[in-house]
């Protein structure tokens, strides 16, 4: 097989986002031990920075060696047993996950379901708690599937622990582009994916459990169904112990790490204030085009994944190859009930810029003109340029 | 805190093992999105490499994005259902993982135990398999706490084979540095770690099920237990289904591709040659110099990781500071029943050559004659050039 020359993609798709050289530059760093004291400074530095970056001081903060998806299981595996009853709050794709890997565990499982584009009402979930004797809730902060955030997070903690529950957040596609604070609004637990907002490689996951979160550790009947994911063993790895339990992904480490530094050297309130105005002028953008977004009401609109609806007749497949094709550029397609609907654009991490928002309406505005689509490609860089601007 | 500098290492514990600066290179390259066309690309190319490595031609053969130790867990909650039968050959401090990772799954834990030291005999296996009914057979092959490698493999997967058994066989530390032959020695299910003879970073994992293993996938009467390290999903990423599972770990794909690439650059019969000069360098080294080998029958010794006996007197920690410290040479101490009496001292991957067998012996032997044992450390390298020189 002939060698894959590798491009430099512009990633504007639900993740992964590009990444910044010194994060690349520093995976490259010689081979550490996963024992050597050395490596075990940076896995301090890392705790740190990520609590900084969860807005938390909780001691159980570190990385797990999975991806987001692993993240969620590990989650899932360390908070429950079998016979436990969870509630899942799906309003999309990813938050569907937690309730199939939620039954593998023996859990009865409980789904309030939202329709897609909208988010968790407090109300309904305060009637299924009150129905239900109900251990943790599960819910997406930002589902990518859909480009919705979920507000109201303070109110459904409040809510969760009136009733007894845990609160667990998939923060995957949200934290460090989008508002969320751990202690503040009382958030139990907390994992989220190093590839999306935090633009470092994918494979390494970082996650924080609070108070409850460890009580519920310390009162578990059963060991934990995961060797690999029990964090009663990982701890022991980050802690003092230093006990051996699995090779650190020592170079992700590396770059998780070099990424974490960046973004506390820009700063939490500057960090958000540049996600927000990137994907507001891409929202306008969009709207100044003649596209119309998925995500009606502004205030639900996720700022790290704009979903865009795909204009009648238009070939999803055709556009996605064509800005790929001339423009290295990748969007991604619609998942689940929205495959083939909607497009999915992220402005996350390193990616979320003025030159990417404005290459994106400039090259998908000509291509979908070059189609025969009535879209008014220069208003709409017109307008997210205005945007750019203030 | 301050930032840490990241020194370069002679790494000669039990793993990591040092890596090429091709696949240094190759991990810093602008990622691709883990939907990517040439991404999966890589992905077949990295299958296509993997199966030469692992001398099987078995279609489900691919990488998780975990470590060894997910690796392992892997095979076992895929193999194996709550209520099934298993047997573990323990002979080490690894192979003991897999009962307590089986327990976890709800199945029938059998454990054949051998003194550390030696390797499982197959006449013992025998009747243990006569005497009950057991699912899948689990073993390491080259087991670092100890530094014995498992003989005898052929008839030990045919005894499983006459009494309906699977065999499971880790190869984490052997790998791409001793024999082995997946298909010819007919082995139902094998995985490895990549941080060791195959000298890439760790945090991804490769695997191959062959025909009865895949048999058994499609047997099982209960959901893999794990939604994350389920084969029937995962393996849709990997064919032509390209079914969206997890973020594939993009930049250590592009180091386990170019560090397998490497492998097969060099070839089978040359790699396995140069892990067993270099092993047997270091051992008459380690004997000329006065030191024993902890494991007697030359023919069980490990060529990756040689354990060595500390001479009685010594202070492990303090000689191992001062290989750290002065020569920024890492050797692995002992692992459980043998924490304190040997050092680990490995021979893998990039990391089996002549420069490291001579450097690791005058270090020592430098170090130990400084702490007042008597050692002959001009011996010991003169007669580990010797064996380099042949």
């Amino acid at each position: 097989m002939a060698d894959v020359i590798i491009p430099s993609r512009i990633l504007m798709g639900p993740g992964p986002s590009n990444i910044h050289s010194r994060v690349l530059q520093a995976m490259a760093l010689p081979t550490l031990g996963h024992m050597d004291p050395l490596y075990f400074k940076l896995m301090d530095q890392l705790a740190a920075n990520l609590k900084t970056i969860f807005r938390t001081s909780a001691p159980l903060t570190l990385t797990l060696p999975v991806t987001g998806m692993g993240a969620m299981e590990a989650c899932l595996v360390n908070l429950l047993e079998p016979g436990d009853e969870a509630l899942f709050c799906v309003a999309g794709f990813f938050a569907n996950r937690m309730p199939e890997i939620a039954k593998r565990l023996g859990v009865k499982v409980h789904v309030l379901e939202t329709p897609w584009g909208g988010n968790t009402a407090p109300e309904k979930l305060a009637a299924a708690l009150k129905a239900n004797k109900i251990k943790l809730v599960g819910l997406v902060h930002g589902e990518t599937s859909t480009g919705v955030v979920q507000t109201n997070l303070p109110e459904i903690a409040k809510l969760c622990h009136d009733n007894g529950a845990l609160l667990l957040v998939d923060t995957v596609a949200s934290l460090g582009g989008v508002d969320f604070e751990t202690e503040k609004w009382d958030i139990d637990a907390v994992y989220t994916g190093s590839q999306k907002c935090l633009s470092a490689p994918p494979g390494i996951s970082p996650l924080t459990f609070g108070p409850r979160a460890e009580d519920a550790l310390k009162k578990r009947k059963t060991p934990c169904a995961s060797w690999y994911m029990d964090l009663g063993l990982i701890r022991k790895y980050w802690d003092e112990t230093r006990a051996y339990h699995h090779t650190g992904p020592i170079h992700l480490t590396y770059a998780l790490l070099e990424a974490v530094k960046l973004m506390n050297e820009e700063g939490h309130e500057a960090r958000l204030a540049r996600h927000a105005k990137a994907a507001k002028a891409l929202q306008a953008g969009f709207e100044a085009m003649g596209l119309k977004l998925f995500v009606e009401d502004p205030k639900n609109r996720l700022a790290t994944v704009t979903t865009v609806c795909i204009p009648d007749g238009c070939d999803d497949k055709k556009v996605r190859k064509a800005l790929i094709d001339r423009h290295s550029l990748e969007v991604g397609g619609g998942i689940g009930q929205l495959a083939g609907k909607t497009w999915r654009v992220g402005l996350m991490g390193e990616g979320a810029r003025a030159n990417h928002v404005l290459i994106l309406l400039s090259a998908l505005g000509g291509i979908l003109k070059a189609e025969g689509h009535k879209v008014h490609a220069g208003a709409g860089v017109e307008a997210a340029a205005a945007v750019l601007l203030t």
